[in-house]
């Protein structure tokens, strides 16, 4: 079981009313435990906790009006330790996929599987089924390409990346999910905290769906995924955003932290009311 | 009150172990409710009814051994007639959209919505918003495009339809939902029968958020909006194929029929029961 | 007639020995004359003259060694009147087109006018044919589209510039060319030094073949088309970059200028040797 | 020297008058020397030659009353053994490449070299320059691609053909074209007659630029190009089409032969005319 302290503190000019959607928040599922969760506001504003969906996925709205706008959160999550049976961990047959996880086989916005089928198959089709077969992907991928911040926009897909060969963590893990799917393999868009990711910033990744649940992977390799909290799960980017806003305003200050280890205000952690948290 | 009388049968030649999944039938909702319904295969399978998720589409699925394979599937769904206020129904505020919608704003595998933001706002921003905005979208796009079977393949998207000017079903509606979430309206993809579309198929069509639910819109205008009836929703095609399967199959036949009027077995329809429905 | 006195000075900090390729030099030709041409290069270097074919492009290339380099460029150029009786040019029919201006019919890298066909026929295929289409392809084109700097990149093609809306000189005349190709009327990528530009830069625009010439259009309406004089013609601006540099360097400085008006030693203006210049 | 018997005849039915250009007929150049040449059309035409610039292509003309129209074409051509010496051809520096080469090193509709410069570099950079490598680039295509007709259309680029893993010849000769130009590499597509090729067609493939003149490749590796007589050269098949119609005609039958040995009449064989023949 690791301790993880995490956070983030961002801020933002406002020019006219501006409606905000933060998915920055850690939920409470079978992975992770969330303690001491806070959020703050400058000028002090309610947040309305919508639950999109399916996917668990906390977000919070807030209209906020014209001038600087800060919005602070902190909490401390306990991360369970996952056993490290990896080789053991099998792709499940198509006919035995929980219902709800069929639609992580579809293509999405940014992960066109369906055009990557053949290629797939070709470079992947004849490994051995199951953990290692996803793992190799991540390597593939990891060797493919160079991480190259600015290379790459928010309308860039997979396919894109695939011939551009280079990218950022969120590319890296479309081309990842898209591989998965084009053979059959129920992948995800996860957004987190990462302890020692250099510089400290939100991170994406992906999850796949390996014998009874869903497993994290990074082809990045920028930090260890035993260090990541998640925040949300989606198709694919689109789905996760750290922030989305309707109207002007301009971002100013970011600062994003996870650290590993017992906060000071541990001893005295006081569980997270229930009504505020989602499950995954 | 509109009562239909719909169906349809599919049959596939199997070579080998195949697993299909079905979004065929008509679930029972606010829009629509569903009496007699029935399924048959032949050879006799049982179904595994799966519920996909959030969009309460029912899909069935059926692992099918080598052979020839029929299903069939008839219902009685009558339709509830919607109030023509339209022109007072209004696009809601990004602030006040039910969380539950919000998905319905992200650009998704075939409605590339990042990249035709300024395409919308140029084209249609000027114009009064509600109602009226989301027909002339239709209108537009059925104006831009020739309908063309065999001009589109499975992959195209709104983009490519935009700059190709000709489409099917599918793609008018996704050229609809792109420009209506580029203009920060909710929008999704419906698959359903429809009462005399020509030649008989299944449809594709759109369903637009305004006011206090979701609205079918067809830019095709093959057939009367009235006489649709859903059987599921997604983000786009992606999400709602009649038949998805895994394995070696071909199909052989395909009859699909939706008549308006009361069947012969009206007087002494007996409600489905209620957990093989879904709601939308 | 008109006297412009233009030129170009550019410097590069080259890190390894680097082969460049300059198309920064007007040839004299039935449109324009040429006097007092001269080269300089810091460290003086021989340039060697290559025509790059057909198209009349004069381009000079020159091995650099490390270390900062400059070459600077200047002339004087007398452009020849075009008779303003424009509204009688007309379109040639395909069996009469001279035979080397065929190939400005095919699509090219950036004018995928291939998948404009229909597109182009459904804006424009009801207009009188002749030189008032041409000029509603460039209204419609100046319409359409928000000059931005910066949201284009040089992998920007026609078709990306029309979903997106935006773009630069380069990206307005690709967008032109390519429907004009899809229309069957002959059309190709100019650069040029153009009067007038604010601010000062090279320029990108295109000419149509009318009647029995090229004849130049500007959608950005950015300069008057009686200022420009021609660099080089291509198929798109794949063919006429003003600097290609093969190996290490990095530009630095960067002027253009141009202005109409007798310089201070037209009068005793030498006539370029022959053997310098090329025909278009 | 190898003496090849090839030729072609194509049939249309056309509904209103329109005009062809065909590329179908052998040049006479450095690599190959035609022998008694033929056209004959059906109705009887007049065919004009188009010298379509810098690239030798000839091209035939001929506007075409409504009706069935045929033309046929027929030639000996003796190829000219190139030396084995394979190995010892070398990559020209870009600064010493003759000038009318440099056009071959851009990106064109079809071979989006500067989309894949990375891809390229990372593939092949390491290996030896020269013939082997250029070689390489051929093997790697040629087990990257799986050939099946049908998979491509005609607006298909060697970007989308090397994310769908299957193609035709021209997919093939695009995507080395590419590769190579990304790599600094003349490269141009070339069409042709092919000795052996099952079924009997016009046949695609590319050649290029190394030590002093163009080698030619082929990556479908499905006839031997010892046996391939030239008919011309462009960026790509936008550029050497062997049939464009500007009109309304349908193509009927299709047929094209090209055997090695000596045909019934080379005792008495007549050189042809020299202003009918193009040089490449």
């Amino acid at each position: 079981m690791k301790v993880i302290n995490l956070g983030c503190q961002l801020t933002y000019s406002v020019m006219a009313p501006a409606n905000f959607l933060f998915q920055i928040s850690v939920p409470q599922n079978n992975y992770q435990s969330v303690w001491n969760e806070g959020f703050q506001t400058t000028p002090e504003y309610e947040l309305q906790v919508c639950d999109t969906g399916l996917l668990g996925n906390r977000t919070h709205r807030v209209l906020v009006q014209p001038g600087e706008f800060t919005i602070g959160y902190q909490a401390v999550v306990e991360l369970y330790q996952v056993s490290s049976l990896d080789t053991d961990l099998i792709e499940v047959a198509h006919a035995d996929l929980p219902a709800d996880v069929l639609t992580y086989l579809n293509p999405s916005r940014y992960c066109e599987s369906d055009k990557l089928m053949k290629f797939a198959w070709d470079t992947f089709g004849y490994l051995q089924p199951g953990y290692s077969r996803v793992q190799a992907i991540a390597d593939w991928v990891h060797n493919h390409l160079s991480y190259t911040p600015g290379s790459t926009t928010s309308t860039s897909s997979a396919c894109d990346v695939l011939l551009q060969c280079s990218g950022v963590c969120r590319d890296y893990a479309h081309l990842c999910i898209t591989l998965c799917r084009a053979l059959g393999i129920p992948a995800r868009y996860v957004t987190g905290y990462a302890v020692d990711l250099q510089p400290p910033d939100f991170h994406g990744f992906h999850e796949v769906y390996l014998s009874d649940r869903w497993y994290m992977f990074d082809a990045t390799k920028l930090a260890p995924v035993s260090g990541f909290a998640r925040i949300g799960a989606g198709r694919d980017a689109a789905d996760v955003s750290f922030a989305t806003i309707i109207g002007a305003a301009d971002s100013m200050y970011h600062y994003v932290w996870a650290t590993e280890g017992v906060s000071d205000n541990t001893d005295n952690r006081q569980p997270m009311p229930n009504d505020a948290l989602s499950s995954a």
